[in-house]
This record gives structure tokens, C-alpha cells and sequence, in this order.
């Protein structure tokens, strides 16, 4: 089968399942995040709530309010004003990544700095994140505010690590997961954390919820990463190669490297440090990725994680929040959005 | 006497006065701050050490620690951990003014970004964000992490409001405030009320000092954009006509708008459009400067708000603290740096 991926469209079900069951107090989180975004400042309106709309799935939300309902939350408020903070600190970061990254499109959709340029976007994400704190504020829960700021404070030191390692062909796999769990894997943690703290579950349970979060994130940028060498744009709605065409050393890159041979290993050291890479380098390091299986093995690493996270989830009893939560972490490998 | 404005160094005493007698607390606020900014990414420290050490005069920090004092405030910890907040919203901010600006130097020293480029220099800038609530979330008042997220907030807007109206020679004066009671007061009436805060003080004094602290700050700015027509720069500095290349619309150009005749309108109308303005450009817009007393002018509304200001701290009793933020209204006016 070389190295074509099985997108099974079934495995997108347990997100859609989630995204149905939750459907309401989603729509909430939505309607919260709007009017939190008011401003007389018209262009910040404008611009945040483009930027909002441009989708996403609202993963991180989903997150929140799934493992508040699992951990026996029967309230409402508390779980929407905390998914809204969540996703705005996502939503915060993306805006800043996509200046850093100089993206045009997210999702097929034109990104804010490529409509009202950068200088508004980076000042629009310090206005999503103060106002997400102001939310937090409001929740008034110390253990949440310290958790999310924390957290925020990593996603920052992980985008740096990933700029400081940018070009760098033998960058190792340890500094690599070191990477995405401070970018990714950490917010998908204080998502899923934050919604046990909600329900007021004990120590246990909270780090149960957080284990499960933190390896969902690590599997969901390892499968990411890896599907950019491989996912067709109008499935994934991301462009194909963009890491590798700005100099983001992902697992894929890093596997040819550890099983290449010298002159391979040299090809990717010289490719990856260039200013810019061109389509025939692109094409020779698909090449490379196809003859190492480099694809699949990453989504093998990335099932360990599937895995540890499944199996944190073992000391809550049986029920169907657990279920679609369990469900939820194939859908990080298969799924084709 | 022209355009030419009395920088008496005497001025400069109220300051000098302020920092040393809080030197050794703001020494501790120094130490709080690099202690805080510690990071496992070696690159975040060094930039984030070079932006902070590149001087500043720590005048709003200065601000909360003797806001506490002059209401009462007898201990310690909290007015330092405070006071380090208030310093990290602003360096924050100012990390992300220099990228917006494509700033290369700041008080003589070469900028972060223009040492380490935009793109950590915004992730920087989001890490001392979240780093400062985290002092703050540590901290517990929630009166003051509500204060200080809205004015994170305000910080935002008020610089995409500036952003909106770049070039816009015709700019109207309530605009402008509006502005920079946003992009500066704003932090300013936090400092000081944070101050107040710490030391418990009755809604009365948290409304003097706060009250006391936006007329400060809208002096301040209006004296630094003022200035930015006549400062030599090795006294303020700063680059002079820097506000002018960048197409920002301040008092002194707002001044000769309202006073020029057609022609001149028409020019200024020209040139702030420009996307770039050049030398001869200055010059002339200098003569108008000169022609109209733009500088004295501005200089001159600035006073009303020294004077609401040093008004507001009419209901505390006479002491040596009050006579210092007194004094130190003047300060906004007649500085030499």
C-alpha cells in the first residue's frame, strides 16, 4: 500500500458525535465569545470575529465540556465561560502563528493578517488573550487562572523552541515532543483538566483527565505533522508541505533522518537549512518520505500516545461521555479535518 | 522664545527623588521580574532579559509601590509582586509596539526584534503577558486581576485605534485622547489603583489614585508626543520626528490642523497619506510647528491634566508620599528623559 494513508471517514464520527451531543451549550461557548469581543474599536470587531469564524472545529471547547459532563458537572456557566477561555487562547495563538508563519489561508479561508496585515493581527491576539483572562477573572477560580495562565505562558516558550529549531535537519525526536507538548499538547491538557476542576473532582480523577489530554495532543500535531506530507488539501484543509516549506522539522523529517544514510542525511541537512525550499526539493524529500514509510511511522508513534491517553481515561466507570471521550482518540490518527 | 521649550534638569528631581527612595523595593521588583522570566528555552531568557535590562524608567511600577504606601500600606510582597506586573504589561506591550513600529532602537539600545527578529519577539511578548498573570493569579486579588485584564485589553485596542487612524491628518483632538487614554492612561490609573488596592483603601481613594494616575498618563503621552517635535535626542532619548515618519497623528500635527489655512491642510492632508514621508517633508512640517506653537500648545493641554491630576490627591492628608506624586506631575512636562 506504500505510503497512502487510509482516511476512514468513520472515524470521524466520534468528533461529530461530540460535536452533536454538546451541539447546544457549543452553540453558547460561540454566542459567549462573540459578545466578550465587542469593542468600540470596529476594525478589533471585525477582525476577531472573522478570525472566529474562519472555523475550526473547536476541539478544545468540546474538550472542556466533555470531561466537566464525564466528571459529573450538571450546572451550565462555569463549563461555557471556561470553553470560551480555552478556545480563545487558541484562537489568540493562532492569530500570532499565522503572522509568524506569514500564512494566507487557514482552512481554506483568507487569514486575518493576510486581509488586515500583521501589525492589527498581533495586536488583535493581545486582545483575544486579555479578554480570555478577563473571563477566567470572572469564573474567579484560582486553580483555573493558575493552570491557564501557566499554560499560555508554555504555548509561547514552545513556538519559540520550534523557531529556535527551525532548519534544523537532525533536530532530535525528544526536542521534538518537547516541542509540541509545550505548543499543543499542553492547552489540549488544561482543556480537559479545567473541565474536572469545574466539576470539582479530586486529585486523581484531575490527572486522569489531564494524562488523557496531554497525549490526545501529542497525537493529534504528530498525526497533523505527519499528514502534511501526506492529506489531500480539500480533505485536511490545510495546504500540503507547509512545514516543510517553512523550514519545520516534523517527525516525518525526522524519521528519514534517523534511518537514512549519510548522503540522505546530508541532502536534508542542506535542503532544510536554505532560506527557501523549491518544489523539486519538496518532491525528492516526498520521495524519501514514501521509501522510509516515514507517514506511517509517525502515526505508529503517535498510536502509542492514542493509547496512554485510552487507557487514562480507565478509572472513571463505564458510561457514554466516557465512550465518545475513548472514541475521540482515533480520531486524532483517522480523521480527515 | 520660539519653539523652544525650558527643559529645567531640575524637573527631573521629583523622579529621582521617587526612585530613590523606593530603591530598594524596586530593586526587588527587578529581581521578582528576572526571576520569573526564567525559561527552559535558553532564547526566551536572553531576549526577554535584553528587552527588560534595555532600560525604561519603571515609572508605572514606581507608581503602585508608592500608591501603596501613600495609602497605608505597611508590608511587602504584594506591592512588589504587583509592581512587577504592571512593569510586564508594559514591556510586553512595548515588545510588541517595536515589531508594529519596526522600532530599532529603544532609549539608544537595539531592539529585540530588530536583534532577534519579529517573530520571537512576538512570542516573547505573549510569554511576559502570561507570565505577569501568573505573578498575579499568585497574588489571588481578584479585583486586581479583573483591573489589570481590562487594561491589558484596553492596550489593544487603544493601539489598533491609533493603527485605524494612521495618516489621518485631520484626526480629530477627542479621537486622540481617545487613544491614548487606551494605549497609555489606561495602564497608568491601573497602576496606581492597584496600588490602592494593596492597601485596602476606601473606593474614594482607589477613585482619587486612579483618577490621579489616567491624568498622568494622558500628560505623559501628550508630552512624549509633543516632545517628539522638539526633544534632542540624546537628552529624551528618543529619535526625533519618529511619530512623524510612521505617519502617526498626534497633538502638535492635530494643532496645526486646527489652525493652518487651506493650503497647509491640503499639505498635511498629502503627506501623512504618503506611505513614506521624506526629510524635506519634516522640515517643513517643522516650520509649521514653529509657525503655529504647535509644541507649546500641546504642552500647554497637557497641563490641564497635570493639574486634574495633581487635584485628584487633594483628599489624602499631607505627608511626604503626597508631596512626592505631586511633584511628580510636573515631571510629565519638564523631563529630559
Amino acid at each position: 500500500m506504500g505510503s497512502v494513508i487510509p482516511l476512514k471517514k468513520s472515524a470521524n464520527s466520534a468528533y461529530l458525535e461530540l460535536k452533536n451531543m454538546l451541539g447546544v451549550k457549543l452553540q453558547k461557548v460561540e454566542s459567549l465569545i462573540e459578545q466578550k469581543l465587542k469593542s468600540d474599536v470596529d476594525l478589533i470587531k471585525k477582525m476577531s470575529e472573522h478570525h472566529l469564524k474562519s472555523g475550526g472545529k473547536r476541539l478544545r471547547a468540546l474538550l472542556t465540556l466533555e470531561s466537566a459532563k464525564l466528571t459529573g458537572y450538571k450546572e451550565e456557566i462555569r463549563d461555557i465561560n471556561l470553553a470560551a477561555c480555552v478556545e480563545l487562547i487558541h484562537s489568540a495563538t493562532l492569530l500570532h502563528d499565522d503572522v509568524i508563519d506569514e500564512s494566507s489561508l487557514r482552512r481554506g479561508v483568507k487569514t486575518t493578517n493576510s486581509i488586515w496585515g500583521n501589525q492589527s493581527s498581533i495586536l488583535v491576539g493581545d486582545y483575544l488573550l486579555s479578554r480570555c483572562f478577563e473571563i477566567m477573572v470572572q469564573d474567579g477560580d484560582l486553580e483555573i487562572l493558575q493552570l491557564l495562565s501557566s499554560t499560555s505562558a508554555k504555548i509561547a516558550q514552545g513556538e519559540v523552541l520550534q523557531l529556535q529549531h527551525k532548519g534544523e535537519a537532525d533536530l532530535l525526536e525528544e526536542t521534538y515532543i518537547d516541542i509540541i507538548n509545550l505548543k499543543t499538547a499542553a492547552l489540549f491538557s488544561a482543556a480537559t483538566k479545567t473541565g474536572a476542576c469545574i466539576s470539582g473532582s479530586n486529585e486523581k480523577e484531575k490527572k486522569a483527565l489531564e494524562s488523557y489530554g496531554r497525549n490526545l495532543g501529542l497525537a493529534f500535531q504528530i498525526a497533523d505533522d505527519a499528514l502534511d506530507y501526506y492529506a489531500k488539501e480539500k480533505f485536511f484543509g490545510k495546504e500540503i508541505g507547509k512545514d516543510f516549506y517553512e523550514g519545520k522539522v516534523t517527525l516525518p523529517l525526522i524519521t528519514i533522518f534517523q534511518k537514512g544514510n549519510e548522503e540522505e542525511k546530508e541532502f536534508l541537512m542542506e535542503i532544510m537549512k536554505k532560506n527557501k525550499r523549491t518544489e523539486d526539493d519538496f518532491s525528492e524529500t516526498l520521495a524519501l518520505i514514501f521509501k522510509y514509510k516515514a507517514v506511517e511511522t509517525s502515526l505508529k508513534k503517535a498510536e502509542y500516545f492514542v493509547n496512554v491517553s485510552y487507557d487514562a481515561l480507565a478509572i472513571f466507570p463505564d458510561s457514554e461521555d466516557k465512550r465518545i471521550l475513548q472514541s475521540l482518540t482515533s480520531f486524532s490518527l483517522n480523521r480527515s479535518f
